[in-house]
């Protein structure tokens, strides 16, 4: 972990002001993913559509598939299989989030009930099954077989990352290395799926999906690093979900790692992690912790190099907005609220 | 449903006294596919083969892989294809009782602790979710688009069976053909894969296709109310799990359906499925009232009426000792004990 020492002492800063939203330029595409995603959840067992429905109307940033349309048309791609793909992509991150609740026994999501919490746990887990096994029966009908496996690879990926972090939980021995191992699986994985979906869906050559993929994965590294910063730093209305819940589940973040190889506040960590009593105030004794130590700040960094990393994938391709879009999709996510 | 009043009154019985064992014909075949499954269960991650190599070593009848290896083989198949594609089958399976023993909280499989005991439900949850990915890159790997078809088509209609089973849940009003639909999407469905997908691989017509799989739809209706019998009838030893589980969840089985019609015994049902206090007391007692209307009997003869429907679809296949041992799996699955 030399280089990651390294990365550490990096102090960066913003340098841009003016974002364009690739959200925004890509608003009709998005708007035909989300009617694509409501036409496909679709079911005779209404459980189903009002399940799904409800999470999919929760928003959330649609990231993942927005990152598919982006990479298809970012390499010219002009046809509309991206939009169903993309759907697939955003079914399979959808199924994982339901599980993720049941597994983590959440009750918020995205500010609001989740769905364990509004139905039940048993409807959660045959409704994400659901949605998981219709993305495959979407791919199959768009039928391209180096799709299907980057997707499936991909799906058994992040279980393999969901199942490494369930086996290290209120584990503080877990290294920096062995963190971002599951973070990799977990999610970067798909974020590197969906771009690469994007580039071969519009016959990019190899090495233009390479670039792609490693776009998404460094994006995806980045993204959970921020994710498990604003767990302990974010504005409660602006995060949409309760800052705070990594700690209270006892979960092993990239910043507890480093603020416990400080080896300043031992004690607190082990009673708080492994003792399992985390009340409000040692919440806040965490977060206090965390910013003395440089923990959030070294994390924020560590995703800032990722960044770095991402964007450097770009180079390649011709300037465009939607390239500029993308570079400050990624420039921008070190720095968001939610 | 007046085709299936008429089936209610029919009283089959046994002629037949020489069953051929298919998984004894099939022995070599099996050991393959059991190879296989630990083979491709296998993770970096310890939990994933632990939790999965438990429940695929509890055992069981290995019923779907076994009708994929026959059908495969009574259609002149000499390939090896049908062995991964049958572990595909199995670990579809495998998938849906790990996730089912989540939904119906239950404690024991095979005889066993389930894996949702022995570990937990996060657990449970996601090495379900691992075997049906992994199975979905097992068959992409096959590369047969006709086979991935029928497969993630099974698996959709499988969850949505389940879920039409968990909303009709209690549900005293459900008729007949509300459960056979329940059966025919959650268990039969996934035996007529099973015996598609045998056909498909042997390149046989689809005339047999089409009879494989009607055969297989026909005996998982069967299995599956056979399951129903057994649940209050069977030798608790014999059986492998707990006798009356179906009763202790309040589950509105085809037994409960038509003793429920009867009329006599409403007040009892009632109270033990609506109001949800279920001991032992009233166990015994449910099982009285259903073999006194002779709802069990009734089941058991609509069971053997699919049954005939079953063999009916293998008559224009040319006699072989494996036909035989299909017929007979088939034949004998009404008197089963297990």
């Amino acid at each position: 972990m030399q280089a990651l020492e390294n990365i550490l002492t990096m102090i960066p800063s913003p340098q841009r002001s003016q974002p364009v939203s690739l959200s925004t330029l890509l608003a009709p595409q998005l708007e035909a993913v989300n009617t694509c995603l409501f036409e496909k959840m679709k079911s005779a067992v209404h459980l189903i559509p009002e399940v799904a429905g409800y999470l999919v109307s929760l928003g959330g940033k649609r990231l993942r598939p927005l990152l598919t349309v982006a990479t298809a048309e970012l390499c010219g791609y002009q046809g509309d299989r991206h939009i169903q793909l993309a759907a697939c992509v955003e079914f399979i991150h959808t199924a994982t989030l339901l599980h993720d609740d049941v597994v983590d026994e959440s009750f918020l999501r995205r500010g609001m009930p989740s769905a364990n919490a509004k139905w039940s746990n048993p409807a959660s887990v045959l409704v994400g099954d659901f949605l998981f096994s219709r993305a495959f029966e979407l791919m199959v009908a768009d039928g391209s077989f180096p799709i299907l496996k980057i997707l499936s690879k991909a799906s058994s990926t992040i279980i393999e990352g969901e199942i490494m972090q369930l086996s290290a939980s209120h584990n503080l021995h877990l290294d920096e290395k062995a963190y971002l191992d599951i973070i990799e699986a977990k999610t970067a994985c798909l974020f590197s799926a969906a771009t690469r979906v994007g580039a071969v869906v519009a016959n990019a050559s190899e090495t233009q999906q390479d670039h792609l993929a490693h776009f998404g994965h460094f994006l995806g590294l980045a993204f959970q690093l921020m994710d498990d910063v604003l767990d302990y730093t974010a504005d409660q209305e602006k995060l949409g979900k309760q800052v705070g819940d990594d700690f209270r589940e006892g979960k092993v973040t990239f910043p507890v790692i480093i603020a416990y190889k400080e080896g300043t506040d031992n004690d607190f960590w082990e009673e708080a992690i492994l003792k399992g009593s985390r009340d409000e105030k040692m919440l806040t004794q965490a977060t206090d912790i965390l910013k003395r130590t440089g923990a959030l700040m070294k994390t924020q960094q560590l995703a800032q190099h990722f960044i770095d990393k991402a964007i450097a994938q770009l180079e390649s391709f011709p300037n465009s907005h939607l390239k500029t879009a993308l570079q400050d999709l990624a420039y921008f996510s070190v720095y968001r609220e939610n």
